[in-house]
């Protein structure tokens, strides 16, 4: 940050960054319908024409925290399949282990339980979000796949659906953890999880 | 049905189940919290007093919606498990392909899903939801992948994550259906999908 800048400049500079962090908290915990622009403003410290200046409306702003909290990781996933070196088989790992690093953190592991309570009510939110999310990664998935199979490191299987059968467990626990996460008594370690489920896969995936 | 008892008394036994129908069909469509009992009346062609003849309050119409459209699935798995002869890996086909089937038909379907958006809300059904669906769920195909592992079948993999790993493919098809399905522009054979996740799993769990 160039700290030369007068304080007011640099506090404009940061607005969008805290609105979108204050809205993706509040459509956490809220849910999108219930949440008010009003919520959001009050909870980022500014005035609701302020948000205004920045977002058109709350669909939006909605599209804005899904663009800055889960597209930067499709996009590095991207930059990995883009520069790897080893077998697909680690790539796969990779990409699995950094999905449940992010999820035992991210407030962004929130919104795919919250696109599945709302997605019937918000039609135009709930295709943006499969366009955008969840084609994206499963293209990413899918595409390690294919090249794993072209390799000859993995049976010839409609990549499709391998790329379902790899990532609907975890993918499931992140909406889990948002739902049930309370009264559930067998919580599960999220890391090993992955590792035995990757494991699992990689035994039915392997060419022999 | 015995058509010699007069026509009233016939209708008043139908009470409770066409009222779960109506109620089932509701909760799904409009969530939970939404629904109101006076609309479950409407839908049902009884009076609101009806309702609470045979239901104390909305939560107790919920969990008998769950009782009879989920929980006899479960218990027709479990006398699968009592009287099953063949191998553990065929009971486990057996149970994913009847889960899969009734997925195509049945309204209960979207309880899942109504369950992941409604929980944090209502901790009270959430938790019976998990004590009374998913552990016995959980428990049911643990059983037959301990027993494939006593038997020799399987491979001494911890049980209860081969459970989650076995399970989640199918329940979060069952939730997506519920949410993005008019959106989703790759939509899966759900059966197909089943057994090619099916097959691969048992190539990972298979000792060798």
């Amino acid at each position: 940050m160039d700290t030369n800048q007068p304080r007011w400049q640099r506090r404009k500079d940061a607005r969008p960054a805290e609105i979108i962090e204050a809205a993706l908290t509040l459509f956490v915990d809220k849910g999108f319908a219930a949440t008010r622009l009003d919520d959001v403003a009050t909870q980022a410290g500014v005035t609701k024409g302020t948000v205004y200046l920045y977002f058109a409306n709350k669909e939006e702003l909605f599209k804005a925290v899904v663009r800055e909290t889960i597209l930067p990781n499709i996009e590095s996933g991207e930059h990995l399949l883009a520069d790897h070196q080893g077998t697909w088989a680690e790539l796969l790992w990779i990409l699995l282990e950094r999905w449940a690093d992010r999820m035992e953190y991210s407030a962004s592991t929130g919104i795919s339980k919250l696109m599945i309570a709302e997605a019937s009510n918000f039609p135009d939110l709930a295709r943006f979000y499969v366009e955008e999310v969840v084609m994206r990664s499963r293209k990413l998935f899918a595409t390690v796949i294919q090249r794993g199979i072209d390799a000859g490191e993995f049976r010839p299987v409609d990549p499709v659906m391998a790329t379902r059968a790899v990532i609907s467990p975890l993918m499931l626990i992140k909406v889990w953890k948002q739902s049930f996460s309370l009264c559930d008594t067998e919580p599960v370690d999220l890391k090993a999880f992955a590792r035995f489920h990757y494991e699992l896969m990689m035994q039915g995936l392997a060419s022999r």
